[in-house]
């Protein structure tokens, strides 16, 4: 079912301010900066190899990541659990007794198709599935 | 300095409870569980294919992860970096005012040597720097 960890989830209240933690003290690379409405969100993929690190950033109130800040400060987020097919997984999930945030995968970072877990169903830790398409998404 | 993402450590009251959610509904496979006494705690390594789960369970009240729980709920607790030279990637982020857990480093799971960056150092991320011995450490 899980082909790999696609990408850590990271909180920030600002990408501007936590970019050179990861550039210029890890000394990792950032592949990529864009905004993604629909989540109320920008975000910055950093390169770690093997996997990448998302750091979120919110832009507005009304952004789940903004919420998140808010209620528990800045730190980890989700992890991103790379599939095929989201839309069998997600109802193989289903059948399983796992509850999903959303009935039907939404549109984030690099057009990726994604559906969120439950914290509940995922042991304490929010999942995202994450199914890129062929483009390659975020330039990796 | 960063080679890649060596495992993400996740908080678990049991590991015995919270097995079955990543065997069975998620389809990944247990590489090794192990006690880690220098830190209190049990540790299960789930196999992502790029990168590793950790799932950590505490032994006793004086762990961190148990107090981690205690106050946070089960969840995600760390990312570990892969890393070479670990005293010298450790002077490196002291020279460039990263704050440090520990001076030295200390033997983790799998034997390897382990040292962790404060999270007020790491935009609010509790990061490992690891380093694996060349047996392998948790056999993978």
């Amino acid at each position: 079912m899980i082909k790999k960890v696609d990408h850590i989830g990271i909180a920030v209240r600002s990408i501007e301010d936590s970019l050179s933690f990861y550039t210029e003290i890890l000394g990792l690379q950032c592949l990529k900066i864009e905004e993604v409405p629909s989540e109320s969100v920008k975000v910055a993929f950093i390169d770690c190899g093997n996997t990448k690190l998302e750091l979120l950033e919110p832009t507005s109130e009304n952004s789940a990541v903004w919420k998140f800040i808010d209620k528990k400060g800045e730190g980890i987020h989700h992890v991103a659990l790379g599939v095929e097919s989201i839309k069998e997984r997600m109802e193989e999930l289903k059948e399983k007794g796992i509850r999903l945030i959303q009935d039907e995968p939404k549109v984030g970072a690099g057009g990726a198709e994604v559906a969120f877990l439950h914290p509940k169903s995922g042991m304490g830790v929010l999942y995202e599935l994450c199914e890129k398409n062929q483009a390659g998404g975020e330039g990796k």
